[in-house]
This record gives structure tokens, C-alpha cells and sequence, in this order.
């Protein structure tokens, strides 16, 4: 099992935008086959941190859903509603 | 559910120790009433970077956590083993 954290910093402006957006990402990805969990969360601190948190079955389940239709045009959207760049985290589990 | 991610930049000699001592705190933690999930996860790129990632029922749950004995003993020593301070984002789910 391969877990994703992908963080966000949205323009404070831009939240609503992009959560709106990562729906859309959120509906089509959790059909893909591979994909375990794949949910939006807001940090309870700081609502312009927004963060993709995700499982997926294997690496290459992983990779497959980076050549699919919403990603590479979902995920341009989401990053040009960033304050500045994230920060993407691929896990293995150790514990 | 309350998601929590807390990350370490571990020293590259100190991994190993590392990851004995969370295994004590994910042995406990686990049995803790409202905790939904709890696991420590490694950067597949920089393996210093360990995470734990965590689910809880409630905020309360969360609370009640950081007052435990193996808490207040534990994460003293791995925070003495961090290279740098981390990063603990709080999260609320949105999608």
C-alpha cells in the first residue's frame, strides 16, 4: 500500500475555487482501480492549507493515475491556485 | 474524524532508534479508545523523513492521547532524534 500526502497552500481568495475543482478530482479518482481512499482535508489551524491524503493498492496504480484525463487537467488548475509550492510526500509504512 | 499528520526530519544516524521508539508509541496508541487509525510511514524518497499519520473519532480522542503516559514519554525522545523541527497539520475533511 502506497500513501500520498499532497499539500496545498491556496490563495486565501481561492479556496472555494479550489475545492470546488478538486471535487471533480476527488469523484473521478476514486473510481480508478488501485485507488484505496482518496479524500480532501483542511488543516483545522489554517483553512489555505488544503491537503490531498490518499491510498493506492501499488506504485503503479499510483503512476496510472497520473497519465489519466483528470489529472493532467485538474491538477494544472489546482496548482495556479496556489499562494505557493506544495509539498508532495509518497510513503511507504513502516509501522 | 479527525486526521492528523505529524512529520519528522529525522538524523540520518537516528532512524533506526527512531523507529523502535514509535513502535512503542503505535503499540499503545492503538489500544487508545477513538483512535481509528494510527501509523508511522516512510518517505520513499528521503528516508529520513518519517510520518505518522493518524485518524481519530473525535478531537477529544486526540486530546485525551497527548495527556497518555506513553505519550508524554515518548515523543520527548523522538523529538531528540529529529534533525529538524517538523510539521503537524490537524485536519478536518472536506471531500
Amino acid at each position: 500500500m502506497i500513501k500520498v500526502v499532497s499539500k496545498h497552500y491556496v490563495k486565501e481568495n481561492k479556496i472555494q475555487e479550489f475545492v470546488e475543482n478538486a471535487a471533480r478530482m476527488v469523484e473521478a479518482t476514486r473510481k480508478e482501480e488501485g485507488c484505496i481512499s482518496y479524500g480532501l482535508f483542511q488543516d483545522d489551524n489554517d483553512p489555505k492549507i488544503l491537503t490531498f491524503i490518499e491510498e493506492w493498492e501499488s506504485k503503479e496504480a499510483l503512476e496510472k493515475h497520473k497519465t489519466t484525463e483528470h489529472f493532467t487537467n485538474i491538477v494544472p488548475i489546482l496548482k495556479k491556485l496556489d499562494e505557493k509550492p506544495g509539498e508532495l510526500n509518497i510513503y511507504n509504512q513502516v509501522l
